[in-house]
């Protein structure tokens, strides 16, 4: 077996999965030198971040803010030591991970099927991002976090918990958040964590369709085909001059794909609330799940941000009751 | 559903799976006082601890000895809310745990196969006994530790680790046992390290049955039906005068039971070593498998200690080559 453990995240790897592993292999080979964690586990092999998937453009925004590379890319951990950050499910990880050897997991998700064979550490922390996990074991390890590290790591916090908007945002992803800024040389948190989430709001070079497939589904409601997009964005005026393109992008592909409809999620981030965008045969349905008439083109939902908590479940109880 | 957290150990608990209990229901219960882990989760249950059967005498001895109380018996977790001490694996765990809801997870074993819906605080870490993670998340959270729990802290440690002698004590193990001694006001570890594990070596009232089948297994060795036990010791001579008799037990249940082989571990934790007693049709597989010849009853091999690693392997390795 190679002396090197493979530091990676989940598939389709967002910001905090990829700095994340970065820091945690900064950090493992901190521990690799001595201290605590060198008195429960033999750290040999040098630690090494990679990545499933290609990068978004807000977190190569990050990286190359604070300096870093790109990680290499690595889809299959056979016979390779890997440590695996921000997931443990089967699903979210590399392929042949029965026959790779699991040293590490550090995450803040719920507990998934990634068993091993020998006890390990594994820390999982019920906060809203693995970056928090990663800051509170370099403290706890008595680990100095460098000016980059930190940088990067905050950008994870403010990406993965919305800038503190998200309902899995804690008070300790706050207080972390607030010391890596201090470490980074960050005065707003607000003003950089719009300045982050910006990158992934940039919808100029996109297509109507790129703009509607971004995060999408097909859902199946009482037997119709349903399909629920969602793009997050700092303001809603940066898509205000494309809504016509895309909603005949939405009438063609709703006509064409044989949906019963079509609704797609513009979440305004800083106002924290939805532009809801809608063609279907059934507009009572937009009343019936969320109070509001449909009257043109689309309804405005405040305090809506989330598809699987606050949109698909009125949604299938609407096209049930029709 | 009850707003109590029941702690509960594996099954068949030993000292370390009921005492780790006792002693993170106390630090839960500060916790939810208020400080960091407060900031990152609402604990609103009282914590309490339970177990899965009876206690073994050690434990009865250390629960005593610090005055706590033997926890209910608690068998089944439907419609509860759990935090897992000690495990990890749903084969360990209490029943219908698939219909409890698994709150925490503190351990020192390899990954099990629990899951859980949500994100939950998960920390398992490689080293030698869970009262030695636990120790340290009271002082990673800031929590005092009185005087009865280090005591029953050490105790688990003492008695996991087998007084450190365990080929899974790490140095870690060993620092926070010095740490918890000063907490508990004991002076000689070692000398205490006996004291506990003397209970589980009283064979007194035991019948020799009762002393063959304290840790037995059977196996299949190249077809061979082969029986392999042992019992640990502070000091063979405890069991010196009924070596007789447990001979006879042996054989009696050999030929009783069809067996190819029956081999009894007596294993003296002070000295490092394991007296041998066997009864079988190929006596030649012991100096095959130990490079030991049999003369007698029983061949002394020093330096074994443990039946899965050094006594099972090359005895199916012996079997197989006859």
């Amino acid at each position: 077996m190679e002396h090197v453990v493979y530091v990676v995240g989940h598939k389709n790897p967002d910001t905090d999965s990829v700095c994340s592993a970065i820091a945690f292999a900064y950090l493992w080979n901190k521990w690799k030198e001595g201290g605590n964690v060198a008195k429960m586990m033999k750290i040999e092999a040098e630690a090494k971040p990679v990545i499933q998937g290609d990068v978004n453009p807000e977190t190569k925004y990050v990286l190359e803010k604070f300096g870093f590379e790109v990680p290499e890319i690595m889809t299959n951990g056979e016979g390779k030591k890997v440590a695996l950050v921000d997931h443990s499910e089967k699903a979210q990880t590399v392929d042949g991970i029965d026959k790779a050897e699991v040293v590490a997991i550090v995450d803040h998700h719920k507990i998934g099927d990634v068993t091993t064979p020998q006890p390990i550490l594994f820390v999982n922390l019920p906060v809203g991002c693995t970056a928090t996990v990663i800051k509170l074991l370099f403290d706890k390890t008595g680990v100095e976090i460098p000016k980059d590290i930190a940088g990067i790591l905050l950008s994870s916090i403010l990406s993965d918990t919305v800038i503190f908007k998200s309902a899995t945002t804690t008070e300790l992803d706050k207080e972390v958040a607030e010391e890596l800024a201090k470490i980074a040389g960050i005065d707003d948190l607000t003003k950089f964590g719009v300045e982050i989430k910006a990158k992934l709001s940039a919808v100029d070079d996109l297509t109507a369709m790129d703009i509607i497939k971004r995060d999408y589904k097909d859902f199946d409601m009482s037997g119709k085909k349903v399909g629920v997009g969602q793009i997050e964005l700092v303001d809603l005026s940066l898509i205000e001059s494309r809504i016509d393109e895309i909603y005949e992008a939405m009438k063609k592909m709703k006509e064409e794909g044989g949906y019963a409809g079509i609704f797609l999620m513009l979440t305004d981030i800083m106002k924290e609330g939805t532009e809801l965008l809608v063609v279907t045969d059934y507009p009572e349905v937009v009343e019936k799940a969320f109070g509001k008439k449909l009257e043109g083109k689309s309804v405005w939902l405040d305090g809506v941000m989330s598809r699987k908590k606050q949109v698909v479940p009125p949604l299938e109880k609407a096209f049930a009751e029709l």
